[in-house]
């Protein structure tokens, strides 16, 4: 299937050039119930684990598993708990060596309720003193070492800077192949309008259900099409919707969509829409089409929720 | 007002015999919210708080600040994470000299939801592998140290041994004065009927409201009627029940009930039952009637509910 778009170059991961996922990295205590708690009541978990969790961080582990050098730049506390988030990130090979650590600070932590019946998870997240990373942090990277970059659209005023620093980095190349492809997840509500500003800057948009919704529109179809006039000319706009596979639009305008995948037991949906970003960006970065992009998210998704974690199945890589 | 149980002993609290306080210390994670998540959905808290938790632990934490010198035993996983509980017991001079340390143990958590809107608290919460206090961990207590002992009904077979023994050891002595007054706890749904055999054990037996609904009892009068038929002779039997106060009945058969006390706003309901138990307690063990003893508990458990923690404000004691 021929490319849709200006991401094709075998030569991007040869060598030490890697892919960077700039965001957050949490501790996650994922308790496990086959219902969701009534208010007011106190009911003993089928079970609790305490796992290395964050948007950017779980899409580093899947890249990771797919056979792509990445490396995660993110903050963590000096703190006991940092530990297992650390173990976790070396298990799976992502590099962490630009990672800042900030003293008497507590990790961000999500309480994550997982209904095994229904499948969903539901998320309360706290970062009580954390801070986020900042352009300074990310100003000391030699960006010659990256061929691609995938932002997490937290701190949006300073993704803002760190795209803008990658957009006159590529400014100096002529070949395409010497440019760092810039994604950009938007996933969390709230964050508008000052999103919007960040739009123009990557070459793939991921836009959550949740932020689609806030947009009022009803579906991924709808968002995709309105989101593209955002974006700069060529860009890739994703949107995933759950059970209803995803959909996405390049630079022809033709929206396509995929299916979902789902298992045949629903056992874990924690880090879903992570784990699809990085089946994206993974076949975008070697060359698929757009719809081979979103169905080996899709696919790489389907296979996650089938089972606790982010351990992935070799059988699902098809791009 | 007279006492209208044989509770009364002003030496009780002279020299070093204390009140002994068996049951759970865990670590609390206290999510606070404005409102009850929906399922599914992905929320930043308003707060987050880590704090040392556990009934028999609050109940401790409450007594040793009116003036009870206060003993808890319980077991604590050798972890980082146990040096916030020691800090807390610390902080309150509750003795924990009999704590019971295992290694390579998770300690126990309640991930907790309050919804400050509606003052409600939801609690999951979950033991991964710490094991419970044992039969043979209270053997070795000398019993001649306490004057109370207060159980926390979690693990009936073990309680029903360590209150079998206090009976024993009461045995010996004609005057009250040296007998050890036992209290039962009854909180969590789900013990019956394996929990019937405690219950002529005790002096005090406290049933929550879930305990008294899941028995098929509507209020609490109900509940202190039809359960004073299972204890002892002359024992006390008291139901709290939320907003509507507490029924209890003594060995004359009257049943007596305080309304609730509550702060013009709620702000943390985590725990309040325990603050009510520590308040009858400490009212009990002073020589104070039954009915006084429970408005002295519904008056600390609403003052409790007024802030978050458990500092208690000396001026909620009235007996």
């Amino acid at each position: 299937m021929a490319c849709e778009c200006d991401m094709s170059n075998s030569s991007r991961h040869t060598g030490e050039r890697r892919t960077l996922i700039v965001g957050l990295v949490c501790l996650d205590i994922i308790n496990v119930l086959d219902n969701y708690p009534l208010e007011d009541t106190d009911t003993r978990v089928q079970d609790q684990l305490w796992e290395r969790g964050g948007n950017a961080a779980n899409t580093s582990v899947v890249l990771a598993q797919l056979g792509v050098k990445t490396e995660f730049i993110g903050t963590l506390a000096d703190s006991t708990l940092s530990r297992l988030m650390v173990e976790d990130f070396h298990k799976y090979g992502v590099l962490i060596d630009h990672c800042i650590y900030h003293n008497n600070c507590k990790p961000p932590m999500s309480c994550i309720i997982v209904n095994s019946s229904s499948g969903t998870r539901t998320i309360l997240h706290s970062n009580r003193s954390l801070p986020e990373v900042m352009y300074e942090d990310f100003e000391l990277l030699n960006l010659n070492n990256y061929t691609w970059i995938h932002f997490e659209g937290r701190n949006v005023e300073e993704v803002l800077k760190m795209s803008e620093r990658v957009v006159m980095h590529n400014g100096q190349f002529i070949e395409s192949h010497d440019r760092i492809q810039i994604s950009l997840e938007l996933e969390k509500p709230g964050l508008k309008p000052s999103f919007c500003k960040l739009l123009p800057k990557a070459d793939v948009v991921f836009l959550s259900k949740d932020v689609a919704k806030e947009s009022g529109f009803q579906n991924g179809e709808e968002c995709v099409l309105k989101f593209s006039k955002d974006v700069k000319p060529g860009a890739v706009v994703v949107c995933a919707w759950g059970e209803l596979g995803a959909w996405a639009v390049g630079p022809n305008g033709e929206v396509v969509h995929s299916p979902a995948f789902p298992p045949a037991k629903i056992e874990d949906t924690v880090g879903a829409g992570d784990t699809f970003n990085a089946g994206v960006i993974y076949a975008l970065s070697r060359g698929s089409s757009i719809l081979e992009a979103i169905m080996q998210g899709c696919k790489i998704a389907g296979d996650k929720i089938g089972h606790q974690g982010f351990k992935i199945d070799a059988g699902t890589v098809t791009t």
